[in-house]
């Protein structure tokens, strides 16, 4: 089940640099073993800033509840999360 | 080149049913042809919405605006597009 | 798995009156199938709006999609979906 | 009588882990506390969130004032009231 | 139990004015009645707007929702209803 | 001339608690002042939120502007001023 | 006393062309009679905009609203007002 | 050439007394320097804010520039610009 | 002097075709008028939406609005203007 | 390929003045060189902001992305990103 989901990440000024590397190596790990598992399905920058759009394919709502709270990033993130359906008119049999 | 376009279609209440159908016909057939050539890479559909959500991968930002303005149900549409660009964590050497 | 669904109805001026009734009547009748069937598990009218607050227990977002677009008086709805989960403080074991 | 209440929570960075914590066991058990009551009659997670949409059913708007002034997280809170009523298409006797 | 409920009204260019005039005059008799009654305890004109802020006493949420949904210009209406309750610094004993 | 005045105070977490409690004593005795001159003519709580909607009665809006400025939690307040009249359709006397 | 007046004026394309001009007509005549009697003190035009940005200076909000309302283009107009007052490091007495 | 420059101003909480004295001070004497040079036409205070209203006339966009930019306190303020031009139905020469 | 002008255009669906079409062209043989003389001198399309962004280099903003008023398509627009100057760090000389 | 970019900087209140000219002097530097590339094609100030509207001309959104992200002043920055492209009507071959 596919959501799209929004991410802005906001570190503030003056945050402990290496406490922020740590985080951000930790929040890379994270998102590779999910990717490997096909639930972080895909990971777009957004041009110009320090956002990315996802699409995460879940097996339920509480799932991805727990993914998103468990981020490393997450104390930092202001995240919108939108529902999907594949569509209609997709040729692809996997598009998800 | 990757851009996010965000599409709510509006088809007015006692729009022409017969010319309303011709048009998402022509639209869907417009949709898959360029599916087909790899440049409408992603599309979904938004839960609860006459909308999609999908991805573009153009040449440039020409291109992209004359298939947006040539797609038949464009009147109908009010679109948001955001310009992306490939994330440096993710594993996959094609995930346009 | 559950989704907040809001939705707003605007029905034009001078819209006709017996098509008018016949809608809501379809509309009562598929919520109340659905209602019975345990998928829109609550409903709720919001004061002074032609509108309510309603709770999704479905299968998947693609369910939800359909049941939303079938609804009679769908063309008149503005809708807005919200993804939930339980909570973990919540004390019933069938709070959905 | 019936109120929707969405509530946004945000622990500002770097607030006192064991305060914090201290604060979000006493918000517990005064839900529970509610919920046994039947005052605070559903909560739902949002997903993506540090936020919930409940429903409580109150005497009086100065009841359900005093009850959110006195959460032991509200000067942590957004808070957004919308007072309900029973659907009248509702087959449930008890839908609050 | 009180509301503060701000009305606009907008009338579209070209209404019938015959009839027009007759839901002004159904809409302030009926206004009249429930000053009188002292459900509609407040009403005041917003400086160059067809507007009111007006202040209902009532016995619940569905009593204030009857009332609303059945004012004569109803359907010309955007409504905003904001719970209220009484202050407690204030010195007047009815001052609802 | 009425005024109705919307205000929304915001004290940060963290401010010293016994000067709080100075200043909120000191604004109660001002709007026992002001309530006991007729100048602020009605005030109550919005639920859920440390606001109140106020409605004054002034001899001009320089007053109401010294008035306001000069409440002990100006500095912590968020205003919202919209000019009143009395509306036409009253049957009371003195409905300021 | 100051109040500023914002007026959009959006009179609908197809809208009778001798009924737009005897309108504007109108509003011109009403316009000059205010400017002379100093009520309507101040009038700008909104580059780009049909619009403009007004100060009235008037005896009380009732009369402003009447003004605002008897306007021959006021079913055309959306209006935004905003108390003002004088500012006490103007060096000009009559800075109205 | 005129200009609408409407001014915030937020002057944080715990900001040094003297240091805020001797800003506004300063802010005061360019003020009345701008004002007596004919630059600043024009300034009301917003009822209950800490907020101006003001028109410019000058010979450029860059001198409006430099002169904003130079304001004690500038630092302080959010500003919002509108070009304005003079209106034909005007019977003042010199309503600037 | 420069303004950035963000212009977006739309035409209403079932609007004449001809008259459309004969306002396109006058809107572009005055664009083009009015780029040969160096007061609009720069427009670009923005992807996807039928609307430019627009500098114009303009002796007086009474000079800008006239412009603006007069383009064909006019009516059709909705337009905000935002007043430019030169960069100090720009090196061209004629960066306008 | 073009891009408008709308960049208004933040620097915080109490910042250290001699960092903050030594970022400006870097920004400056770094925004010479991509001008001289011709990558940074417009820069222009927004009155009374510290703002610039921009025009870059870019070979790809990743190469846009790394330029805005690698700003000395990018942490001070909000950045919003619209892609633009030639326009049909003009006659300049190089307005880009």
């Amino acid at each position: 089940m596919l959501f799209m989901v929004e991410m802005q990440v906001n570190i503030p000024l003056g945050f402990d640099a290496e406490e922020g590397a740590r985080l951000k190596l930790a929040e890379k790990m994270r998102f590779q073993e999910l990717q490997a598992a096909g639930t972080w399905r895909h990971i777009w920058r957004v041009v110009g800033q320090y956002a990315n759009v996802s699409v995460f394919d879940v097996e339920s709502t509480s799932q991805l509840h727990d993914i998103l709270m468990g981020l490393p990033l997450y104390p930092f993130m202001t995240i919108k999360v939108t529902p999907l359906c594949r569509h209609p008119s997709s040729m692809h049999e996997d598009d998800r």
